[in-house]
């Protein structure tokens, strides 16, 4: 089973898309660019959700939903975030099928064209926005702190699972404040709230900044965002947070009377992670055996093995393991396959990233012990069967600190300044990873960056110092370095 | 606030919207038929999904996660589910928008023409059931049990919030099998699952029966429903559980290797509940105050209003009265405005149905009481302070079971039998409700009485009776009742 899959070294793109496969993560379907988020991925993705559901309603957010469907007048409307969708986007045009009068099967109906052809959201703004007008009338309505679950589709012209699908899965919240101070405190508080779901949860560390001007949302005075290191040395933007301004309140006249009784366009925020996080996760832990999950995220954080297979004695003592780890609220499975060997199971158990896995057999039994397998280091080693449940627990700990602490160490060693473009390109091409540096802060200068190296300006990182030095490619006066990567 | 409701005996339409609309359940959007589900209907709606999530689960069922587009060529597979479904349909036919060179606007782009258009889905059968085929060899494949939480788009010509609109939520459940038998068994198993959940959390009283082959899902060769009785007299579809036979997996060309190693078509079902349960439930217990929602399902279950506002005292013993409900798992809310009246309070949570209203005064707290006011039945009694957390938990107790004990007597009082078309169309117009009368067993007939009286079969009842008599319309022999009644 492991021999399927092609190694980091020898092709990492393949071994992510050979991961999402044989851990049963994800597959193709016949619409291009969708993929079938198969039962294994959905359930990381229902823990992803519940937690974060978890984290947002605990700081004052309630779920709504809004319609699927924009009319396309609604996306002209915000003139930067027209040109940010409009070019990729499904428009549905047509109601009705008919059947082909020349006999080949199934056409659309003519008859049946819409007035105004409607787009499927890429995001939501525009329709929550055109509503908020409805809500808000007064500074005692704000702020409203909604966010939405919801499908999106944007039309991506290359596209790998999770990480850039045509339709992908995603929270996207919109709030709506008196000032724009309390949008901005929105904006941050969000981007904070995302960082401690990523490093406590995902166990993947992020380095927490500002996107450059070039970089942010179409419609957005400020972009916050995570940013990941991937094994590959090239970073991942995993959850952004954009202070809106008032540019989506003008566009769809979103006024509230204040309490010094003026009118007053409202302020805005809008903020979103996707299933584009189940692509971090994948690429933070993984290795050439499979999946790694750290144990908060992972469907069933324990398997129990039966050596060599299930019979009535084993099957009593797995049991009771089992009531100990669930009655600590640990997911377990007792397998009870009794057709494959052994070692095949371990490896499909590897594949799939189960953080412990423990062997059981007779004379385990006889020394009152069971072997324990932990998925991130490999490691065996004997546990007593007394307070199995305790010592369990104990490691799952253990490995969820282990996972971040070892994804923190390869940030780490794959982080690096440059102080002049030839160490720039010579990280870059052959060592990867977050490149520091200093920046004259033009876009030109960014753009020429990127279109020389494929290295963006990943962020500019909130605790960056103020320092005086000269950009790396201009030569001019920098105050801060930033930070660059070739990213996904 | 109240008197802003229409009354149901004046317009028990209108009465309907008004409880929507100053309930805060939904709100009309700009996408014709699609409506936004607010804060607190997508509240109601996650507690129902969450509970029946876990049912799904506690059946063996996983999640996942299928795209929201199908090839159109797809829903010409299965002859009878193209004719369901290709009439009622958003088409997606290009995947760009261009500035108008006119200066328009923004018009669909004639270059991104879609080879093939695709079909927002209206259930997702074909895209399944075409992944099915790659995921299907052997028996050991079998059952796949396999539930999705989506969105889905019918066209529909009227729309009501909730009961009938373009796009809604629902789940939809894909199980394939490798005998008939397990395909029907898992059918009527979800059909209980479903009507367990309608009385047990809802509340609400249903009819378990199969359908007449006119009303079958298109497809099925079985479907299953639940039929819940409104206070208008309309029956309510509230869920359907259909067995497919092979049907789409002959379309799809699904097969798989029997234990006895023969090549067989797989066999299916597909079950299904929406959004729609959200206008069964307010039409179900709802009075002409507003909103009244059964305990289990209510967001809030108990709200506690300091009289006539907030003071320190009194918020002290709201918060240990609060302490002691939550502990119990009771959700509550303290009502800290000090603007509004504790009169127009009332009206608003009786508006919001909100099951327990708990008064405190300082008499009340000098006396070691509280006023506790419930929902359902409108009637208030002094509680003591000591203990209220078990007292509390007891009234929520019998509020749910009142509700569906009143719900359970107006379908008893609205139910009729009728032994002659005279009497049929007298009941149907001066009573309403539920009709049960004998039927020939034909389409034919069973047409004509729809179109007659607009009464429709609603089900064969699994425990109807075998008993000879003669159809009410044609005369002819007849060997079971059946039930009729205008529906939603």
């Amino acid at each position: 089973m492991a021999k399927e899959i092609t190694s980091r070294e020898e092709n990492y793109s393949q071994w992510y898309l050979d991961i999402v496969k044989k851990a049963g993560l994800a597959d193709n379907s016949p619409v291009r660019g969708c993929m079938v988020i198969k039962p294994y991925g959905y359930a990381i993705w229902e823990k992803m959700r519940d937690q974060l559901d978890k984290m947002f309603k605990e700081t004052g957010h309630v779920n709504a939903y809004f319609p699927l469907f924009i009319p396309k007048s609604f996306l002209s409307k915000e003139a930067e975030h027209v040109e940010g969708f409009a070019k990729e986007c499904a428009v549905v045009t047509h109601s009705r099928l008919m059947a082909d009068p020349n006999g080949n099967g199934l056409i659309v109906d003519p008859e049946a064209k819409l007035e105004e052809e409607l787009i499927v959201r890429p995001t939501s703004e525009t329709i929550i926005w055109n509503t908020y007008r409805d809500w808000i009338k007064s500074y005692r309505d704000l702020p409203l702190l909604i966010n939405q679950w919801a499908n999106v589709v944007r039309w991506e012209m290359r596209t790998r699972p999770f990480l850039r699908t045509t339709e992908f899965l995603w929270q996207e919240g919109h709030t709506a404040h008196s000032t724009s101070e309390e949008a901005q405190m929105e904006a941050a508080m969000i981007h904070e709230v995302y960082a401690r779901f990523a490093e406590d949860f995902m166990a993947m560390p992020v380095i927490k900044g500002a996107k450059t001007a070039n970089e942010r949302f179409a419609g957005a005075l400020e972009t916050y965002t995570i940013e990941a290191l991937m094994q590959d040395g090239k970073a991942l933007q995993a959850g952004t947070s954009h202070f809106l301004g008032q540019n989506f309140a003008k566009a769809f006249d979103v006024t509230f009377l204040s309490d010094k009784n003026q009118v007053e366009h409202v302020w805005a925020t809008s903020w979103g992670v996707s299933t584009r996080l189940i692509g971090g996760l994948i690429m933070t832990h993984s290795d050439d055996e499979g999946l790694v999950l750290p144990p908060k995220l992972a469907p069933t954080q324990v398997v129990i093995v039966p050596i060599p297979k299930p019979d009535p004695e084993i099957m009593l003592v797995a049991d009771k393991i089992a009531d100990q780890l669930k009655e600590r609220g640990i997911s377990v499975l007792i397998d009870k396959d009794d057709k494959n060997r052994p070692g095949f199971k371990f490896a499909e158990y590897e594949m799939k990233g189960i953080p412990v896995r423990i062997g059981l057999g007779k004379r385990d039994i006889e020394n009152n012990q069971c072997e324990v397998a932990r998925r991130d280091t490999k490691e065996k080693m004997p546990f007593g069967l007394d307070n199995i449940g305790e010592q369990i627990s104990v490691l799952l700990d253990d490995i969820q600190e282990n996972l971040f602490a070892r994804a923190k160490s390869y940030r780490a060693e794959h982080t690096s300044e440059a102080s002049n473009m030839a160490e720039f390109v010579d990280i870059l091409d052959n060592k990867g990873g977050f490149v520091v540096a200093h920046w004259d802060g033009t876009t030109e200068t960014e753009l020429k960056i990127k279109e020389e190296t494929k290295a963006t300006i990943r962020c500019i990182a909130l605790d960056a110092l103020e320092e005086e030095g000269t950009c790396i490619y201009s030569g001019k006066k920098s105050t801060k370095k930033v930070i660059f990567a070739r990213a996904y």
